[in-house]
């Protein structure tokens, strides 16, 4: 019998316990033996839950116990999250984890210190839920030098996008249906300005070119200026509007990444990806093009991912993955100014730089944002064409 | 300086060779140390090729060559592939493969002698080439039960298939096509007839449920029925026909497994996957359904997967994966005459089963194989919708 707990016990948290619930004969048939909660860790009152004798309110409880070798955390933030991630790794505690801030914020950090203590620290529900991605990409494409990550990483504004492309709906009440449906925050900044998506392909750039991408210095565009008239010249010219993170390699070994909305051929698998669905498209030299697919959000679906990482964990207790990355120091991430695209300008362009027009919008021929600029002026609402 | 071994220099052992070349830098920093291929196998000669000197034509010597710790088995068949791979297992060598038809006819005795000798058998690219499949399911989906596999498996039907649904060309030159390209063989039979998809649905199948499914017992239909009609019809209908090998567990715990060509709604992402792409469905009752897309063959993205496996393997030199399955003694494989489906049937059929009709074609309401007999006849050119 393997012991594990819980730190959290919000929609993910209640999702871990749901599925160690739901799929007890399918883990421990994979794991050799059952695998227990014996905590959850969290201040609020479950006392009307069946498992309520689980919850603790004291988190040394979990550190000082040495039958507990493997915890979720599941609470989010960058506050308690991070401290107690810290205290278990030192403990000896592997740890898993959905919380993608705390992953992008002092990954390099808790990745060090888990090597430390001989333990691991994994993360694969940080990006894209519960949609396989940093495991296949660090094992299964291991053979490849990644050229460029390119996803669709945040449901929510898919979401609104889908809603204003295939109904007509403007951004802001596609927002409200998100916000009514749970899909959206009361405050929905992270979603909509991008920051969630910019924290999301920092982790992804981390670990495909192994230095930290500090989502602090990566180019952040939302989609809140994105309107109705957009999404109809979009379509005329053959494209979706996507917001898209974006990590690509230069040729001198530094990396562009950025999050911004995006026109997306229709033909490409990533406009195919509709609503709350997250797709990540991962390029390697030898492999060409990958793409990962499925929900990027969810209790149960984000859950699984955690329970899988803690399953590895288990598995892996006397011999730690070996992931980890640089803190920075190499400077990998580019200004954008000089990655060039071909770019939708709404309303007209100098005849030189048109590769294409319809009434209302350009498409431009490859040039970079300085050049654009010079070329048509502030250039407001242009965006790349992936 | 890790030594390993390729048996088989055609598409996929050249390529094995390539990216070992072409990425030692990355391999070299994942593994710890370089890794030098000392041995490649093969009977014809290769002697312009620079490396010329690595090719040997006799088995014994990787057999008996303590040094070498990892194989490639990249010769395909079941012959001699078969028997060099049981000799490298019990001289305690690691082999990695693509060869999906050895896999799905003996995996199960190969795992169970890698077991026996504390090594690994590893088969990623024997699906989908380059993309990330098996391993995803097997470790990031460990928590989910699996509950159906259904997906595009072999790329020359799927390009057959998507030249006649967006040029109109006939099955015949598109065929014609698919070989003149390289995608299809000299003798097509394999690819078009089913089997090729046959064997890696029977591989996934094994994997997710456990116990051997024998290819030689799954119901396989190919493409080289369907016609321009059929494809115009289904287009009317709001889909796209594809060649789909599917498992899906039914509620007692036993399974259908089946290849045939079904009708996909143009909304699903599988429906986005064209020409020589697959793309792999897997639904799990914690995750939903998940995707994974690119390049089903090609001699790099193949290649890269062997690669990959071959690292993995170094790395579990002393901890195997453990990956097994039974010898088909729980008969899990179920007839397919109980598994309801709505159908495509051109033609006519009785107002009571009908769902939608257009005309030319019906879809009917869900029902057996046997119940859309009783109703319409032999319904030649009936096609499940998925």
């Amino acid at each position: 019998m393997i012991q594990v707990a819980i730190m959290g016990h919000g929609t993910v948290g209640s999702g871990v316990y749901a599925v160690f619930e739901m799929n007890a004969r399918e883990i421990s048939r994979a794991v050799g033996q059952p695998v227990e909660v014996k905590y959850v860790l969290d201040l609020r009152d479950f006392s009307s839950l069946p498992y309520a004798d689980k919850f603790i309110t004291d988190f040394s409880v979990i550190e000082n116990d040495p039958e507990v070798t493997v915890v979720a955390e599941v609470m989010g933030g960058v506050g308690a999250a991070y401290e107690f991630t810290k205290r278990c790794l030192k403990a000896g505690k592997s740890v898993c984890t959905s919380n993608k801030e705390l992953v992008a914020t002092h990954g390099e950090e808790l990745l060090a210190l888990a090597k430390a203590h001989n333990v691991n620290y994994l993360f694969e529900a940080s990006v894209g839920g519960g949609i396989p991605v940093i495991r296949p990409m660090m094992q299964c494409l291991a053979a490849n030098r990644i050229d460029e990550i390119c996803g669709i990483l945040n449901g929510t504004t898919n979401y609104i996008l889908s809603e204003m492309i295939h109904k007509g709906v403007s951004f802001e009440d596609a927002l409200k249906q998100a916000q009514a449906l749970g899909y959206a925050e009361n405050d929905p900044t992270a979603d909509i300005e991008g920051h969630d998506a910019c924290r999301k392909i920092c982790i992804l750039s981390d670990l495909a070119f192994g230095d930290k991408i500090d989502p602090n210095e990566v180019s952040c565009q939302g989609i809140s200026k994105i309107t109705l008239k957009d999404v109809a010249l979009a379509d005329e010219l053959g494209y979706v509007i996507k917001l898209i993170g974006r990590a690509k390699r230069a040729e001198n070994g530094k990396i562009y990444a950025f999050v911004a909305p995006h026109l997306v051929a229709k033909s490409s698998p990533l406009a195919a990806v509709e609503e709350v669905f997250n797709g990540i498209m991962v390029t390697g030299n030898a492999v060409g093009e990958v793409m990962f697919y499925g929900q990027g959000a969810g209790k149960l679906a984000t859950a699984s991912a955690v329970v899988a990482d803690m399953m590895d964990a288990i598995a892996h207790a006397d011999k730690r993955r070996p992931v980890e990355w640089g803190d920075g120091s190499e400077k990998l991430l580019l200004p954008l100014d000089a990655l060039e695209s071909a770019w939708y300008v709404p309303g007209e362009a100098p005849e030189a730089i048109v590769d294409r027009k319809i009434d209302g919008a350009v498409i431009t021929k490859p040039m970079t944002a300085n050049a654009l600029h010079e070329a048509v002026g502030e250039a407001a609402g242009a965006m790349r064409v992936l």
